[in-house]
């Protein structure tokens, strides 16, 4: 039987019913199955892709068919445990990780569960997130939580792995240099954990101006106007594109030396134009990224140990009623990471 | 003092002047230097680069200014061995590897010395090739040569380094499968590779029909028309593009399962479109290849064992007098590699 | 429901219940649960370590406390699929991984579950093996098998899964070279692994000189006295040990060459003394291998394609009554593998 | 013609004609040959090696046959530049790597050229190293200083580049943990440089107690008695020995984790005894490192960046006419560094 005190029968969750429209809603707080555990969520920040499915109703072949809970950067308190979780787990706090594979499949086999067809990611059709004061999880995905890692910070664990997925795809060495586009969150985070791996040269560029500063606060020795790369950058050992704008792809493989890394975690067209002979005369290697895999354990030593800094990122707090704006908060200048508090 | 002994103070070679047109000229046969071995060519295998001069005088950056002889797949016997170099060397047949990095920059002591800036490659300007009867090379790039290996297979086992160099970048395993797009000696020699690795499944694929059966012939598990890869082929492990053809490299893309790797080996146009939303759904990994580096001892190793069969690649040979025939037979159906035996 | 059709409610089962000791009993036939399918075993291959447990009641910190039945090297058909699984497997051949990770540890989510404290093993206490009619597994452990690889070549990708970790541990290289110690049936399929990857020098020794003959037939370039090893064997690329003697080892790994690799797949005593100054003059890699991870697929490939030849190991059968002396057999000269046959 | 301004005829060198004797000697300054530089040396860091020439004339097959000149962490200033080299090179401060690759043989080639079998190696016999005012060495392996890395920091950044190297092989991660043993410099810079590489959990041991102060200040995030290790280290993901104590090396591999990497620095007794089955059952690797190759350039930029604290290391200078007393002061309680300094 699940252990479980003191959680109400009913929960606030903010839906998505069509583009562009939040609702408040009632629902029952469900019970955690054999293996998972209910979180009480304290903390969730809003991507980007929670503002593409709220403006389009779809990213690429996941399609809005039903209403849908947004929110997949997640921090909360584990407040029930399902048969065979360990009880003792209640009251602790965690980070989660929203993405559950299927665990048999020759991906996750292989500890490429990120490439499991049959993921289930959180706020993603048909799969319900976190906008809400309750959610479930598997217990392994609830990350227990050490008290220097802030609510906030927990919730940002999750574009941290992105950027801790990309660098290690990007193959940063101590001492080595690289060229980050996008000055966005996953930009600063991936400049971070550039830092954190001891590149000694880590250059953030973007085309906003207003973005810049934060680059510099984020660990960036330079950050300078997207315009600037193809002048400013060449023989760089890797480059990771946080903007998924095409020119800045195809700049950033320039700037790249010998044997360099690119490594394409923003989303873009379906197509892109890439400087073939410059890639075989140099054997530039081009990948992209699809999420993470089991990063959590190093994100969470990275925010306690200091050596990354997510709290500085949250610019807006709002409360689950008003989730609505947050989404619509994210483009607005100033704003770097807007975070929901469906606890209040 | 260098070790030298019948060999006649004069020599042939075939000089390409101006695009279009070979020459034969006599030369003097020059002495090897300290670290250097004379070799009287045996076999000189023709490669699209050669007959890429030939016809237009350059490749990229690559420009004919001053007049050059043509030919870098070749093989020979040691004749004079210069200061520093084991007399005893004399009179062994030998394969060459015909370029030499600077060994003191940071590609060469990384051990990518064919990203080397100051590389000097047979027959690519300002550097001869092997179109004559005699060709100065540094002592450690002339490997000796077991008796299997026929003076032809061994002027291959150039064009087998860029198929063993691309299979490693592909990552082949044995069990594994692999597309190869281009059925020219590139794309044969690859599927031999592949399948001396252990790959089980390997496709080859060209627009000429007429090339197919060669395929078949070298390892392929299955030939097909390049319009049928879209339909036939998916979820591959790896894909290797030979023929520098746009299609068939955005198919070879399309046609790899997650974490797919595509390695580009054959030359094309500057500017490639890919699928980059594939790309990074899948966590393919794209790379270009240029040339190779260490590869003789393992080539010479698998063409002494009979993994590869390169002899039969051979579909004519010329006397040096003829070089620009073989230039010409290239392209011509029905052949595969063309080689040039300067001795004659 | 699960799909089930004419499965008998009890069958045979050989059953350990102390050391020295196989009894035939009856047991009901299990009802496969979600997930699972039940297997009708056609061929169990006979290891060292089923030897060892009935030997000695155990190994290492694996006891045996309560009865157990043997036999980890399974294939058969599938007759009952639970709810959940396709029913179109039943009637399937397949070939069994017999281990299962918990799949939620950061070992499993790694892709390293082969080191899962969980892992649950066919005849490792207290998990039951495949000496008996019918057996249970969890339905993606189940790989269905193309005619091409018979029953007891099914069983037998078992080991060679052995062959396929260690040889990809080794990182054998096409036209590379290889010491294997130990022409047991580890030894063997190890030895064609590495021609199958393309290894050209492929060296076994073992201490027998009875079992020479069959290293020879199985890819072998050379098979030797294990105490011919110190004269005749130096700077190999890699060493893989499939004896756990000692002295195999420090002769192996003395074998080798700069940055040469050497994997221990033999278990032997709890220490080992290695020579460390040599080590690391050379900077040799030394690792050992515990089972093998996500190799069924392409050990599949490798017997369907002929790459590996299996059958050729089965030197002995027994029906399921005479399990004990397929055990008893594994150690007689001249046999190479007993497989028994349980539904004989 | 080699440039060479103000540079005298004559200098002084502190050479080791006998165990446990330097002397004072005058010899003529030597002139660049092609490719090389003459260095006017700043500061020489004192290591074990040193010691151990200077108390018993060799160190494994490496023997004092003739007099030797010590010293192999070497900075200084280029002050004349051998045929070939850019002149503009004369005035720059300089680190010096002290190994040269022959360039030609597999190791070389393959980028392994601290394994090169002809690598001539200062204060290695029959090569002599930097106790002195001048030394050559080859343009390409006098590496250029920015202001913000000194004299003493740029000699150290040998024992750096050993520390970088151990850390590559024992593929830290950021979020990670290692256990290192031993807090003399060489432990003291691995610790720095695992923190640089972004490990959280960065463990020093040693015997003696009076040196793991200096191993907090240099990143360690606990430093333990190496007794302690047994009960206190468990399921590390790397091991780095700097003792090269049997027992240190022991305790460290059985720290280790599923999949932990054991990486062996320190130089001890030619034969060590490992715990076999504790190896196997996790699938340990164990390597031994032996200098380092391609280091300086990471090494001059996690110094310039402040990444690492060279200086802080540097307990004690003498100039050359004590180089003696430099070479006893090694072991001396409070002595991390000491400094020879020819220029005074």
């Amino acid at each position: 039987m699940a252990v479980r005190g003191g959680v109400p029968a009913r929960m606030r969750v903010a839906v998505l019913n069509r583009p562009g429209r939040l609702e408040l809603q009632e629902r029952p707080v469900p019970a955690p199955a054999p293996g998972q555990v209910l979180v009480a969520v304290r903390s969730v920040g809003v991507c980007g892709s929670d503002v593409h499915y709220f403006e389009h109703g779809r990213i690429g072949d996941f399609v809005l068919r039903d209403p849908l809970v947004l929110g997949h950067e997640v921090s909360g308190r584990v407040v029930a445990a399902g048969p065979g979780v360990d009880p003792g787990r209640v009251g602790r706090r965690v980070a989660i990780e929203p993405g559950a594979g299927c665990g048999h499949c020759p991906q996750c086999r292989a500890g490429r569960y990120n490439l499991c067809p049959d993921m289930r990611f959180f706020a993603t059709p048909p799969v319900d997130g976190a906008f809400g004061e309750y959610v479930l999880v598997r217990a392994d995905l609830a990350f227990d939580l050490p008290d220097r890692v802030s609510d906030d910070a927990a919730a940002l664990l999750e574009p941290l792995s992105v950027g801790i997925w990309a660098s290690d795809k990007a193959g940063l060495t101590p001492g080595g240099s690289v060229l980050i586009a996008g000055a966005g969150p996953i930009g600063l985070v991936t400049a971070q954990v550039a830092r954190a791996r001891g590149a000694t040269t880590i250059v953030v560029s973007d085309i906003a101006a207003h973005r810049l500063p934060a680059a510099e606060r984020s660990g960036a020795t330079s950050a300078l106007a997207a315009s600037d790369v193809p002048d400013a950058c060449r023989d760089f050992d890797a480059f990771i594109d946080c903007s998924g704008a095409p020119t800045a792809i195809a700049a950033g493989i320039r700037a790249l030396g010998p044997a360099g890394r690119a490594v394409l975690v923003g989303m873009g067209p379906d197509e892109l134009v890439l400087p073939f002979a410059f890639i075989q005369r140099r054997e530039i290697t081009v990948t992209g990224t699809f999420r993470y895999a089991h990063t959590w354990p190093a994100a969470i030593a990275l925010a306690a140990s200091g050596a990354v800094s997510l709290d500085a990122l949250v610019t807006d707090r709002f409360p689950l009623a008003q989730a609505e704006q947050a989404l619509r908060a994210v483009t607005r200048e100033g704003t770097i990471k807007p975070v929901v508090e469906p606890w209040r």
